[in-house]
């Protein structure tokens, strides 16, 4: 089994793949706020991947003020000055929750990537807050983020755009809105490109909770699809032109759901104890 | 290795993705053709799975008139009496090459399932025809059809409803429409619940030819995605309820293109020569 992440940070990263309950009974949302272990935490809002940010901004108060916030600040950043403005990078220095929202994840790295927000993010992970991203918000976790990528063209060679992301996990691809938008091509032609990289497919009112120990649990209504490469016998992906339709033998794929974990590391599921056949009676 | 088709017949079984190019270069259908292996052959053209049989009629007449055929058969049967028609199914005795066009798979086994035509159907089969079928026309093919299934509710219990098809082949699945439509969940499903089955997710504008010795070979301009349960060691499906989402780990999945094969009997991938590391220079 080959290493895929590299985690050595104290927090929580919780990618969630989109349209996740905001209205009702908040099953997600309460699981992510629960991460953060106290009743009075404070969480901020990024909202720079967004084209609408005050709205988002909006939304999202509203919905951390039902989950009990103490402290809310909605971070509406349009500009890479912003980014970089060093009054509001402080506001993140004492956030138990940052929240990344969705809209587009190439936005969000073009105006964030390398600023004084990123480091303040990147180093509340390291230090022990929850970073949880959204849509858009959770595709820049990775070093490698697909920006662009038609799902049904997902087994065409050069289909896939990637670019560089937040790089706070290593060789873990996070797409979102997976099973929604039948992206399951767009990972395993990543995959398929180097096996080292492990594709996670996070569905609509879903999350992935990692851990800097390598673990990971699924949160939420949805399914989490990995796909791993590690036993890729065959492909003809060097071979082909762009544009052209790309074979591969042998990928693997599981689904998870609510309470499963998986062991980057070991690339192994980890059942819950309840579902294990020695729990059940007939 | 569990052998999953039990073929038996002379002739060839074509499944089509649907939306096969029909106007332009004809990539798809010229082959279909050069597998009855005659120029002066005859089709028969099944339009009983259309809402619009007339239309559709024209449509394939138009398409085998350019593709050279000798004599073509347009059966436009809109109900069960022509499909008990003996004068109808009488045609199809000396049919080289039987279409099933698109439609409703439903629509299709309800008014011809069972039935003189039917019949028909399977002894030129058995007897060596070729017998294509595109989208609706494909999915009847085996004795498992499924008719109906959301894309993104895929890996929800109980979203995929299968019903009797036609029985050309056992225990293979055959979804179309594959990458387009984002329907691997489907199949994930339906394998998981017997891994007995494989599924077979056909592309657009591409094809399996399945022949009677359980081999496979993609035709075609996209991808062929085999879903394979051999390995699955876990899964949640005969637990949970209705609605709630699967959970399943180790579905080996591959894509295939043109030229590539797979043994059914064996579950396995067979590389075109051309495309074997042997015979790469660099």
């Amino acid at each position: 089994m080959i290493m895929a992440s590299k985690p050595f940070f104290k927090g929580r990263l919780i990618a969630i793949g989109g349209n996740e309950d905001k209205s009702d009974e908040l099953v997600l949302l309460k699981r992510v706020v629960q991460e953060a272990g106290k009743t009075d935490y404070k969480v901020c809002v990024i909202t720079a991947a967004s084209e609408d940010p005050e709205q988002r901004g909006q939304d999202y108060r509203q919905v951390f003020t039902v989950l009990g916030a103490s402290r809310i600040e909605i971070l509406s950043i349009k500009e890479r000055a912003q980014a970089n403005d060093i009054t509001l990078a402080k506001k993140l220095e004492d956030a138990d929750l940052i929240f990344l929202t969705g809209g587009d994840q190439l936005r969000l790295t073009t105006i964030v990537g390398g600023t004084r927000i990123f480091e303040a993010i990147q180093n509340r992970l390291e230090t022990g807050a929850i970073i949880a991203g959204t849509s858009a918000g959770a595709a820049v976790f990775s070093d490698t983020m697909i920006y662009e990528g038609q799902s049904e063209d997902g087994l065409f060679k050069g289909s896939v755009l990637t670019t560089p992301g937040f790089g706070f996990v290593e060789k873990i691809i996070f797409d979102t809105h997976f099973m929604a938008r039948g992206r399951i091509g767009r990972l395993v032609q990543i995959v398929t490109m180097n096996p080292i990289c492990i594709g996670v497919g996070v569905g609509e009112d879903t999350g992935v909770v990692l851990k800097g120990d390598g673990y990971a649990e699924v949160i939420g209504t949805g399914q989490v699809i990995i796909v791993d490469g590690s036993d890729i016998a065959h492909s003809n992906i060097m071979d082909i032109k762009q544009g052209e339709p790309v074979a591969v033998e042998n990928v693997r794929v599981h689904s998870l759901v609510n309470g499963y974990r998986y062991n980057f590391q070991k690339r192994r599921l980890l059942i819950p104890p309840d579902n294990k056949p020695e729990n059940t009676d007939d």
